[in-house]
């Protein structure tokens, strides 16, 4: 089988290897396709050699099909689409107070042991979740970044009526707008890519551009005085944990979606003065994937026009040296059947 | 009658005035004592001159008993006991959500309108609340400083059995960690200064110094790795921001009770990977006025030993000085009656 390898310093081969069989609790997928996450290109940029075991397969947003199902494994039968949910919590301890997904101890599958941009991939079997079999396997590669979306949007507690503002409108930030905008809220994105802006409309999504007009009265003038009722912050950047306080009205919740490396400058007496909480969102459980699985399944949401090319695993390096090139895509995905 | 008034340039003077008419609406209280808050010495510096109109009494933290009941005023007798919730939300407007506390154009009664450090004080009659006739009246002048830790423990969400610590071992502090240690909470104060840890011991709490010991491994030890479920942030100094993040658990929730007037650097990574929540609280509701007054009225926690020192109006000027000399000193009331 066909196996990519992340060798370190911006280099990726392509191998050939042996198909595993599968371990005690384990299945073997054959994997059909596998996006390539944010987090896969700070690895390509070697922002994560410390984590990763260099030389390691990487990927995570896949979707396949059960190939063999190992010793002691139930309920999973050869031929069965399914998607892995990466979260290997098997060191959970009684101080992660219940919250598997984000244990002390979790190991991320893709980064912290073998991912998913390879033919065959073994997996234990607790990280499954079924498809129905009319699923497109293509879409279904989205259902790793789609929950996380959910539980953004879950974590924000939002409800159908309230106004969101959506900080960046990158891959993350548009499915979390999509998610926002299905749950019944009134949805802006605040982006500052041109290409970027228009995708989203073409999406049917509302994007303005902060550096044009003035975002805050803007949403004033939408929401009658009252400001956002959500902000989700997914930019990362100091003008959008500047602008989120101001956005956000009474009461109003943040949820810090980006990761920002070093401690950043926030406006804390904004917190106390509008009683505004901020809400921190990583990864999904078990329901958030459950959910994202319902909407690939329904496919009433643009999810086509989010994968914006697809290329055999044999192209993997060009694919990450044009994701450089070209910050306006979406989401390439890799067809590990070729 | 008596009635101090601030004069700006940090000083009061004390007046003799017509006793006034409660106009429609209004009730005339005998007032019987007014503390000192951390806003009022505020507004002594000069911090608050721009909202201040001078010459102005100030004072907000107040008992009394009804005098005079004006027009158009159901429900309230001559005699009676009562407090002033001291928040005039009669500006509120459809986009504050219905939380009057902290509407847009809220007007702080004390601040932004004559206060209580006077013997009789004219308000509307929808800012009091009734006491019982047994109730203690200087212990009723700390009903509005505990309706802030009331509120903030409220806010929190904060559950018996869970950890809290309070950041900051002021007045405002030591009434957080007593609401939060009746609600069931183990509570751990920091507090740097060595007197005021003190004095927490000697109100039955726990108190530790930060700069003594190392304060996250220390609530680690005491929670078996689970960490704090609860941080209030009383202290509003970089120190406190800086090991709010850390002490936090999975999931745990970080109140914000103190004002930091400038933007201040916070390890939004720590919110993101251990989906913390802040949350920000900000005065009272008067569900919170009423749980305050239910706890003073059963007097069960050590409220007294929190009045170190009460005063004619005479003395105003001196108090004020005093206080800045003496940083150790918890709440000073005004008495009114002399």
């Amino acid at each position: 089988m066909k196996a990519t390898v992340y060798n370190g310093n911006q280099s990726f081969t392509v191998i050939e290897k042996e198909i595993d069989t599968p371990k005690s609790g384990e299945v073997r997928i054959k994997v059909a396709y596998s996006g390539v996450c944010g987090t896969d290109v700070h690895i390509y940029h070697g922002m994560m050699d410390k984590r990763v075991s260099i030389p390691q397969t990487i990927g995570h947003e896949m979707s396949g099909v059960i190939d063999e199902v190992g010793p002691d494994v139930e309920g999973f039968t050869e031929g069965e689409k399914v998607v892995v949910r990466p979260l290997d919590d098997r060191l959970v301890k009684p101080s992660d107070k219940g919250f598997n997904h984000i244990c002390e101890n979790l190991k991320f599958i893709g980064i912290d042991s073998p991912g998913s941009m390879q033919q065959y991939w073994n997996v234990p079997a607790f990280v499954l979740h079924k498809l129905r079999p009319e699923t497109d396997l293509k879409l279904a590669a989205l259902i790793e970044p789609l929950s996380v979306a959910v539980h953004d949007v879950r974590m924000s507690g939002l409800v159908a009526g309230e106004t969101s503002v959506v900080l960046g409108g990158g891959p993350i930030g548009l499915l979390v707008a999509m998610v926002a905008k299905e749950a019944g809220a009134n949805v802006i994105i605040s982006e500052v890519n041109e290409t970027r802006i228009q995708m989203a409309g073409e999406f049917g999504l509302k994007a303005v551009n902060p550096t044009k007009i003035d975002l805050v009265q803007y949403v004033r003038e939408q929401t009658e005085g009252r400001l956002a009722d959500v902000v989700f912050e997914v930019a990362g950047v100091q003008p959008a944990l500047d602008v989120m306080t101001e956005l956000a009205g009474i009461r109003g919740r943040i949820v810090m979606v980006a990761i920002h490396g070093q401690k950043k400058p926030v406006d804390l007496f904004k917190f106390f003065w509008k009683e505004l909480k901020l809400i921190g969102a990583r990864v999904y459980e078990k329901e958030d994937y459950e959910k994202a699985i319902a909407l690939i399944t329904a496919n009433e949401l643009p999810f086509e026009k989010m994968i914006t090319d697809v290329q055999p695993l044999s192209n993997i390096q060009q694919v990450f040296e044009n994701i450089d090139k070209n910050p306006e895509g979406l989401k390439v995905l890799m067809d590990c059947q070729l």
